[in-house]
């Protein structure tokens, strides 16, 4: 499959949680459950995805610079880096392929300090609020500017 | 049709010039144009659709107070409204049917004043910077959540 | 009956929706509801009163703009447009009649953003937070200032 | 007289002085005229009123969280208070009887530094710039709200 | 005559009352005399000119989006508007003809939400504080934009 | 005992109420149960202690001034005049003996009013949403500084 | 002597300590001794003066209140009430007497907080930084004021 | 000619290079040509001009203090000064004659630090935006002044 | 040993330097002679205890969502991270079960952006400023807490 | 007579006009009639005095820089430079010998932007509000200081 | 080689891709040629050089740390983390020997949120703008200070 | 020489006392042996210098816009300028020939009002922190713009 229709699907710090902690907040679906949908979800619009999670910034960056390698588009949560990581930010421009920024809660009903994104000026858009549907709306996005 | 499979897309200022001015931050298609795509899904979704523009703010909040009666959610375009119109906020919260608020390009990107959203506190949630397809994902999610 | 003695009471946008929708913070009673209660203690007082609303502040502006013509004071609930509408402050001062601001909630009890009124510097005073009792104690008020 | 029926009111630092200072701001009437115009219509509301001054944070607080062992309801102008005391603040949150802030002058049109309230967080509502009507509608609040 | 020729004079909220209200600030003409002396320099300049007034941001709004049509230039006085209203900015850079701001009393000299203006972003330049002069400056700025 | 042996506790206004009023953020023991529990560790820890608390700003500035002619350490807290009090901040700084801050509750998770403290500057340390167990952390703070 | 060849000398919160602590910054005179310089210089300048002290901000408002019956002018040095006391500063406005506003140390090279003086915008000037000087100074302004 | 018949225009610092430097924003007329352009105009008004330039505050201070000596009006380009000096918007205020203040770019359209003047609250007039015309319609302001 | 007797002790950025570096403000002891008071406490307490440090914020969120695995409170030092680390917070907040932030030193007697912090949010309480004595009052109230 | 018995009385920009303009604020005295009560107050001082005004911000730092040779204190009245030349505070502060800063109105009265002094930091201390006394007041804080 | 002749330089996250990415900010010089470039004129120096580089802050932290064991001085271009990290400027702080900071683009023109430098507080100064050439001052300017 | 190959070096004011004041903040070196320092570097790199000091904007300001006649870059320590003179950074802007802007002290460590530059937004890029090295620095930076 050409490179330009695999899409990597990167989850930031604590969404390895998902599903066991604050359900009220991030839904009841695992990490892994929700990638099965993710999967499926791929397989309906004939791309390939691989999903990634870590809790540590640098594995984050890694991950983004490398993937023009084998990707052509990504869809990033990128949970509590939102808010504090230029970094990541920064990647993502260097990058240089779309990055769909998605957040499963609506950022902004939340703490002011949750209302402020890094990473929305770096990325070609943001989808937030509806739960693990954000990841398939952001798979979507992804898929249609391949 | 059940009122709860039928949803209301509403358009704020300046959309009726879609297409026609400032391709460069909405694309080139016509309000007709999208609203020709967003009957295309509609109808691949099962959902009837309605949609609506204006440029005043009274008319707007009239039809989202009426929406309950027809329509089972709102896909909400409130273009400049998004940043001053706390009677749009209120409406959206008093019409108590799912609303999602969607922005043609990605408003982060812009001037430092189309950063604040009055809407996203009463929205379910937003996609923002995507074109036409903010419009088409939105629809998605509205459906979704009915 | 002489204009003086006349009071307009004016009802901006979605208080329409009064006693249908978020009765824990705007209360159980209709406008309606609200206007006979108005209406008793406008002839217990010995004033006449006419009761309006509208969600368009163009119509409010008018309303207040006309007002020295038929009456002698306004009590104004401006719902969102408190936070938002300058027009509406200069509509009140151009008008040079006395103008009671109210509120239905304690508007210092709800988000930082309808902590600041713009018609409170317009308007000769402000009650805030008594529920229908607002609009009773405004009309005491406005009477008074006859 | 069942304690239900007694409004307590209290005034805040420097309104000893009312009458004699500023009274393009303040009014013309002393404290005690005021007095004796709460006491009338106490009468006509047929509840019991007892008026107090202090220019001391310490005393306000104390009568405050006495209040509820022989008052309904409280009216408290705060004076400067309104601005500075969380003391203040909490003692009526702790009292958890009614309480009624009131304000002879429209605050919101005098220096930036009296647009903030302390006391309208705890409160149930605010009446502001009726000259001394304010501590008779502020009277009418409180006894409807016993 | 051509299009280019012709210039449109919008007037926001309550400028209807010019004259009648607050001549301290805004001069003892009306508006209706006001625009005798925009015909007369009109002339003299060889352009044409036509005159409205509406307290309603959406037609405010409409009347800008259709200006093309017929207008080569705009003279706006946005009033309150011009501190409140992304849209009616939105709408001026959707227009695409050249807009002269222009206010009558000096805008910088009043309160401080009056020192901030909206449309001054998308406006050619801005003309405040000469009252009626303003209008006629501000003519001869837009023939000369033609 | 030597007055190096001896600890001063202070509480500021409206904690003579403790255990009575919003058990939810305050707790359940009066500020007499508290004393108890703050006497028992006292003796294990062999210092005396004694116990004060005041609704007035000018009590807890004297009892302070005159603490270092009997106590070798002062665990205050301040309540509502930890954001207000400079005053009170002046006097533990010219008291000269070390200060320990207690809250009973955490103060960073209540409004945004509260989350600074003047008298952090001037104390040794802060402890903060132990409950009845700051004193008692504090008092060993305290026992340690001695 | 005629009341107005009278000056009442007030020093806020903490100024009782004054030579005992932190004398880097209030110096090494005691408020006794300061007051024995503030009488000689009293005494050449042919005026009255009274001094007095107290931790307790009623107190000081009392005392600005009783004021104009005895004393012509007033000199005060509000310690940290300076920065926090708008109660303080609406007595001042109420006295109608001329008030001094002394600092010893210069507040503008202190801490952020001690930047802004409440008393300032109610007094006719401010002399800060000199010292015991401050007050000699602020004797001579005001007995130059009556 | 009668003093009230000579208008003083001023340029400020950098003027000096007009026509040579970033003609995009500030166009390719040379100062020179500009004054002809004022003189031409001045003599078709009927009012006598001036024209000065420097990059030195304390002359433009000067020359503003000696102003109404032999001018009725001034028409100042304050430059980078606009957004600086306090000390020339004294030198106006104390001048006393009408003074226009104009910029030759529409200053609300570039950095935010240029966005205020504090020459506007000064000056009778802003006018902003219009290249050389900013000039021309600055001395069509200023003479109808005189 | 019960999971609910076991306390973690987690340390932030550069506290593998305590006892080398700026003594002054961090105390003279190594994070090794810490550990060793903390676990003398923690068998006085009757808790185990586990202490670990690290550099890297990713290697803290794992072992704090690890943590309720084993643990049954944290004791949490995050040095630096306190003021910028949303993701610590959120792992906080996932991991559910009591944390006590520390601090040795006075985090508010320091430069102003230490005085927030994004942990306080998420943890039960705070204890700021006794140097090692933090720790031991921090294991005091976990222990407290279990 | 010695260096140390000279002071320097500096005048900043536009104070030349003293006594002509603006007397509601500055006074009806000229400058030369100051310098009158000025000098004879130093003579009663034993002290030599030279005064000198200029509007130019590099005279003033000139004479500063050179005033230890000759001076043995400054009395400085910055005018407008108080609230905008950082320039001016260096100059003081390189010079080394005491600057009283005086104003002859009280800057805290006035408007936002007067309310902060860059040269208060590096003054030993300010005067500010008595009008000429002030100046008087400045040199006799200034031989004191000597 | 001593110690003290040896100059670490690191680099921050995204460094490694220089030369590859977005060259009209970053230049077109790979790391690995302006690690060359450094080496050169580090052999013309006489001092040994040393490069790494990190997207982890973590491993950046511990560089930092150990360096005093083997380096004299430190040159640090912290990219991203220049703005979001206190805890890198903590391990400069403790390492105590001498850091300088550089940027390749001046952060001054770039986004508002590249304006601030938690690490120049830390450093011994800040070289911004020169492109590869501020890595050949700053190794100047560490050399100087070795 | 070619008019490419001289350099302009820039002093601000107070830079004149340079080596006679605070020599803990800016070195021992007058500004003439730095000077000294200036012209054998100079010598050695090939290129030639000139070097002024003033204390007048204005003739900073003369300096920087005659400079690209003679020279092809400038060396700029703006001294005080560097936080209040948007018309320096003007005239480098019309200036067009590389600046480098320099700071012998670290800025960014000493008060908040010296963090921000106005000038740096003009220059090619900042050296700050240096001592007498920022000069030397500084010359290199521009010599390799040439």
């Amino acid at each position: 499959m050409a490179k330009k229709k695999k899409i990597l699907v990167l989850n930031g710090p604590n969404l390895n949680l998902l599903g066991k902690r604050q359900p009220e907040i991030y839904g009841r679906l695992t990490l892994e459950e929700i990638n099965g949908k993710i999967r499926s979800l791929a397989k309906e619009l004939g791309v390939m995805v691989e999903v990634r999670q870590s809790n540590s910034e640098g594995d984050l960056i890694g991950w983004i610079q490398e993937a023009p390698k084998q990707f052509g588009a990504i869809v990033l949560n990128p949970a509590a880096f939102t808010h504090t990581s230029l970094a990541l930010r920064d990647a993502i421009t260097a990058a240089a392929i779309p990055t769909v920024e998605i957040h499963i809660s609506n950022i902004y009903k939340r703490e002011d300090f949750r209302h402020n994104s890094f990473i929305a000026g770096a990325a070609v858009g943001q989808i937030a609020g509806f739960g693990v549907q954000s990841y398939l709306l952001g798979l979507r996005a992804a898929a249609e500017l391949l």
